[in-house]
């Protein structure tokens, strides 16, 4: 039930299992994207944070063995305990958060696209049976032309035959 | 930053702000739906699990009094306390989980939509340019019909013309 | 591990193992003190604080069912989860505190108590060995004066043989 | 009100407030004390637990920095977060376990001592008393010694007049 965290780099988003880069700002990289960017610059790629101070960037283990989960609160008071708790809590709860709303964007990109196609289709259709129409008219044109024109050649055949019969008569 | 839950029945899926019914089962219902729901059997409408205990089906405030939150775990010692945060944080795990999924399923769904939207306007646009080609054949075949039988009528006319004057000629 | 807390009614003190009434400012009773002292008054026998509202003395299981464990906080976002837990935990820690301090106050009080026997032990052995030298010199005093009357008597015997004897020649 | 712990070697008991070493085996120690004891073996000196592993002493901030605070657990999920406050709140608990023992036998050792002073106490006085006592019929009984010889002496006076008287009236 436990979800992985993903990558916070946009161009990334690779699923965290093992190990993985912290900061105070609340975001979350894979250790290839936070080699390459915190070299690069002390800013968060997620927020443009300034990270300044060593516990700004932190690496840590996903996966903890049970003698680190032991030992890494001992000693410390019930309260600082539990506020630890509950920034590693919200920590969590920002990131789910995050990811929830990247999911609705997607869906709401998705149904946007969706939205675009159908129109699209519309207008495809509305196009091609507009000129489906023009080509049917044209095409009826054409065979009522072509009807006249072969009507009028068999006029002209029976009027050519009427004048040779005409020519032969008066020849004879 | 905190997100709402939602009534886990699938036709339902109001957010949830302010009082709901929770089962042992790790679900959620409005108070309108588990009204509706319990009345007619003790059944989960969303595992179907059996709710025989009268624990089972809790009412509870979700934006709870000061006075509430500092009374409702007092007297408990720390690994009873913390048992029932590990419970209720676990339960609201469960619930983000369930809603990440129902999203990813909202997704993958309009995505398939997406795809037979995109499949379905291929189809147009091939079916709609395969009849225009057609079309624009039939129309070139008329068009070369209709220049065939002028061709002739002109023929004809010049025919008729020389047969004409051979006539006249005759005659006179 | 788990220790149980006690009855914060300084007569009575009873480990509260099941049933208890806890208090919004962070004190637990065992129901029979509860019920004695809340029917009489609205007021916190242990620090007199006024428990107006509903909320302010709550009667709790210390011993919860895995149901109530499960469905209690169900529902509720991790924030307010862990609100409660801090408060809950701070409940068993004030009372840690207390029953800390009194044990302290307990050593101090015998402490006390011991230094106390430890004078009075060096008062009754001055005092005695006081009384016992008075009365060693007193009895040392009336040894000599035994002694002395003794010699008095020996003295008066020799004096009255010796007047006896002249007596006895005179009459001769 | 968080109590500060205690270096757990039974020599030192220092509070401790700002660094310290804890144990996978729930014990905590003062730099000093963690300093030479560990340098000499690698056995609590407080449970003779053997450890090995490098995650078993783990030198430790009591006043933890906002971004250790903030940073130290996230990424981890909930269920690996709340698992780690468990078995720190757990080390507290045994921690304030073992010092509430410590003070119960300090009571029990205070209180041990103070029946003793008791005891010597009564038995001071009832000797002193019968001392005193046996002094006492010595010196009553040398009273009437004294006072026996006296009434001698005076007897012994008299008869001695009295013969004088006699002796004084023959002579004449």
């Amino acid at each position: 039930m436990d979800t992985d965290l993903k990558c916070n780099r946009l161009t990334c988003r690779r699923p965290l299992s093992n190990k993985a880069v912290v900061t105070t700002c609340s975001h979350i990289f894979c250790i290839e994207c936070a080699n390459e960017l915190f070299n690069a610059s002390r800013l968060c790629p997620a927020c443009e944070t300034t990270l300044a101070e060593p516990d700004d960037v932190v690496l840590c283990s996903l996966q903890p063995t049970n003698d680190y989960k032991t030992s890494v609160l001992s000693g410390l008071t019930p309260s600082t305990i539990l506020e630890i708790c509950s920034r590693a809590i919200s920590f969590w709860q920002y990131q789910i958060h995050q990811e929830s709303s990247f999911q609705q964007a997607v869906v709401r990109n998705v149904n946007d696209k969706n939205a675009q196609l159908q129109k699209q289709l519309e207008n495809v259709v509305r196009e091609a049976n507009g000129e489906l129409i023009i080509l049917n008219n044209k095409k009826a044109e054409l065979e009522r032309d072509v009807e006249l024109e072969r009507r009028k050649v068999r006029e002209l055949q029976d009027a050519s035959r009427e004048q040779n019969k005409e020519y032969l008569k008066l020849k004879v």
